[in-house]
């Protein structure tokens, strides 16, 4: 449980993604949040990154081992390439339970990311 | 007029953008629908981008001529490829009218982005 947070709070530090940005529709992006958001889109700008992705988020519970999500049409390293960036982009945590990495989205996180294209009210 | 129709024809018959993909939690993205999606990302995913992007959806009336929105510290060639950009992958539409050409955001095309991101309900 302690590494569980430890993880939680490096990907905090690292990223200080939560929250972002403001929607697009309500001014112009200063230049900071513009390179916050812009490596949040850049994270999902790659299809098999994006397939990984869509896995882990559509798995039960919300969360996959990495043996569940492996077979993608890439070598392994290419897979733990692009979940590492994943990662780094704020949009994953990481957990290792014995053998295995468990991903998990994190929610506020994508959620930052839909509210920032939601349509102007 | 004829011409705005043409432009907006060009658009959706080189991206084939609208409507995408489901919600990505919904289950895993097809190889199709992970490269269009990919590339609607990837179009967001550069800061300068982001902020012609924000200028044009937050401008009055949501739309923006180039003479607008071209002073964000890059050269007016690179406004020109940027925007060019993000008209192919189907987040603008654009209309020549006298010496400008005007930009607007193609709301469902957006909608669609956060749709995809939206939570799972």
């Amino acid at each position: 449980m302690s590494k569980f947070k430890r993880v939680e709070l490096s990907v905090l530090d690292a990223g200080d993604v939560v929250p972002c940005c403001p929607p697009i529709t309500a001014g112009e992006l200063s230049q900071a949040d513009a390179e916050k958001t812009a490596a949040m889109f850049k994270a999902l700008s790659d299809p098999v990154r994006l397939r990984l992705f869509s896995r882990i988020a559509s798995h039960a519970g919300g969360e996959a081992c990495v043996c569940d999500i492996s077979d993608v049409g890439v070598s392994q390293p290419t897979v733990s390439h692009h979940l590492r960036k994943l990662r780094e982009a704020g949009l994953l945590t990481s957990e290792r339970r014995g053998t295995w990495v468990y991903y998990r989205v994190a929610p506020s996180v994508v959620a930052a990311m839909a509210a920032m294209l939601a349509p102007r009210t």
